[in-house]
């Protein structure tokens, strides 16, 4: 009962909802042997960002009690997609494309689970066979009513918008991987819950005791708004450079910096709440959290040195007063050749355009977004934001040009120029 | 454009309506060849009753004019049946059922259309190979707001009452079975409407022009309200015997006798306009003319010959004042010894007991049923309703006993009684 108890801390930790509750939860782990706990992995993603790591650190701890972790990619919706080809969120892949998906992703979510305890399952194995009639016969296992309940549904169709007849059948899919799999439990974000409700009831009418929902909160992205999404461009890929993580993190909201640590770091939670005792009381400044935030986060996905390293870089571009001068890790250079005319001074726009900063889709800015960027005071050097588009540069080796906080160019004037 | 119009004259006779209108099936006409004309077959039908000749004599005049006449046996859905086991309308058939109910339902067909251009297809050919992704494309070709709006469903959903997913699915089989026979018309009872509509949309999406669709009346039953059905038991079986067509014909109230005339015989035009100015100006009594109608039915499936005789039976046992005495054709015979005491005569209700009369499921009625069926003057010998259920009676040898107009029962005395 002790161990049932100390296992239930760990799945209760950051949970925002345990379905049909606990009490469920304790007879399951009251049959003493590990439980299958599923995750449903969409195959489409090709970049692990923080977002997803809230999930798959919760699987690393419910591993480490001894669970079974399977994955279910969905192999067969994916290669489906969207027939209407209307649904953005839905690209049609070939079996291929899935399978190089497929393994991207768990390449980098064994950064933070165990391999050898972790079995990968493709739904194509049990869709690939059903007939027509198969499809007939799960579908009426299901009601109509039950299914427009789901909000996205309801409002489309009250608002008129069409919803097409076979996206109805995707629900009953992620349903039958837990039939297929007999999962104990299932993992997901909050915007998962009516998904994974609908596979309990499919495991009853199929004669199996339902599973367990575990419902973990969406993690708010860097713009402290949105929830962490590739197409809102909140992000922080877990493969990104080390200063790139960190300085995405140190643009955080001080708002969200707690969610951030309960839900993406293993800091014990009696340090947690010092922090936020800390943050309250002015004890402890917001700024030193989040550095400690954002070096806790490079140290998870790099190690020690590249976190202290990505710090100090920090530092010299965001704190003049501090160890500035020092050139900064992992920025890439640019050769600037000294320039001719005007007393050795370029044209701002002229410089920045030949320092090929890109835009969100990685095209080159234009020179009419650089003005503008300027305007925003978006652009910085050294730290210090240029003040007019008219202004004149004179380039120096070493020169740390930013764009917003996330991109970094070091000026290099060749030998000899 | 003569031809066409003549043609035109064909298709429209007693039909409720031509969709999207006439313009459009004259145009298909105008394409100056055979049209593929399709009648989707529930194979459940074992007997075929005069509500289903509407919808095949109208193919048969259409047949003549050259058309092509496709049967589809509902082949597929009729193997799957409801999986819920909640519809008595779709019960599960084995392959063998289905085609043996397609055998029966054909050789009944076929009293009425030239087997020789009729075509039968079996929609298994092509549900069954279809996979689970088969069936996404197809249900992605329609939105779930243009299907629930179909009455039943939405009256349903309405209510709250469960419909269940693959009743959705359905509707897209019979409306594939016209994308996969490239069907030009498609006809139907006005309770198919919808379902045929839905085959025009369904063409639509796959490229193909959209059928024109016919719809044609529901066949009032012989109780003179509801659409003429065997689980209302107000049906005339086209396979009965020359009397019991002929009694339910002359049973059926006056008001509906028109439409009968319209829908069920060949009549030509000018001659039901004259029955019809007849009965209104009282020129014509009802009886004749119902007479005259209940003739041509059995004349259409027996023969003429058959016509008469039931005729003749039927004015000897409702016109006593006719030619009365003679033994009607087609009356089961019953034995029944002299009593031997009373003065010859028996209790009028073990005398019935014995006659083994039935109910409408087949099971021999009691004696209390009985004793209800004189009281409500359901019982009559030689035509004359048996006034009490004291009565005693005198059997004779040739007495006609009947059960409402539809059993009859005739008095044999064994010799040497």
């Amino acid at each position: 009962m002790e161990e049932i108890h100390r296992q239930l801390e760990v799945f209760r930790r950051g949970c925002v909802d345990i379905l049909p509750g606990e009490k469920a939860l304790i007879e399951r782990l009251e049959e003493g042997r590990p439980l299958r706990i599923k995750l449903g992995v969409d195959p489409t993603i090709s970049d692990l960002h923080l977002g997803h790591t809230v999930v798959l650190r919760k699987l690393g701890q419910l591993q480490e009690l001894g669970h079974e972790i399977d994955f279910v990619i969905g192999s067969f919706t994916a290669r489906i997609g969207d027939p209407t080809g209307r649904s953005r969120t839905r690209p049609h892949l070939s079996a291929e494309e899935v399978r190089r998906y497929a393994e991207t992703y768990q390449t980098q979510a064994f950064r933070i689970l165990d391999r050898e305890r972790t079995k990968v399952f493709y739904n194509a194995e049990w869709f690939d066979p059903m007939t027509f009639s198969d499809v007939i016969g799960l579908a009426s296992r299901v009601t109509v009513a039950r299914i427009i309940e789901r909000e996205d549904f309801a409002r489309r169709l009250a608002e008129g918008r069409p919803v097409h007849l076979h996206e109805l059948l995707y629900p009953l899919l992620q349903a039958y991987d837990s039939v297929a799999l007999r999962s104990d439990v299932e993992i997901g974000g909050t915007d998962q819950r009516f998904n994974i409700l609908a596979g309990r009831d499919l495991q009853e009418s199929f004669g199996q005791p339902p599973q367990i929902v575990l419902l973990l909160p969406l993690l708010i992205g860097t713009d402290g708004t949105r929830k962490m999404s590739k197409s809102y461009d909140n992000y922080i890929g877990i493969t990104e450079p080390p200063l790139e993580i960190y300085s995405k993190t140190m643009s955080i909201p001080d708002e969200i910096m707690l969610s951030w640590f309960e839900l993406l770091t293993d800091l014990p939670i009696a340090r947690l709440t010092e922090i936020k005792e800390g943050l309250a009381d002015g004890s402890l400044h917001p700024k030193v959290a989040k550095k400690l935030l954002a070096r806790t986060l490079v140290a998870q996905y790099h190690d020690e040195v590249q976190a202290k390293d990505a710090q100090e870089s920090w530092e010299q571009l965001h704190e003049p007063g501090g160890s500035r001068g020092r050139a900064p890790l992992d920025v890439p250079e640019v050769e600037i050749p000294p320039p001719t005319g005007e007393g050795g001074k370029l044209w701002v726009v002229e410089f920045i355009d030949r320092l090929r900063f890109t835009t969100r889709k990685g095209d080159p800015i234009s020179r009419s977004e650089i003005r503008r960027l300027i305007q925003q005071k978006g652009l910085t050097i050294d730290g210090v934001p240029i003040e007019s588009t008219s202004a004149m540069v004179e380039p120096y080796d070493g020169m740390i040009v930013s764009k917003g906080n996330k991109q970094f160019r070091r000026v290099r004037i060749p030998e000899g120029g």
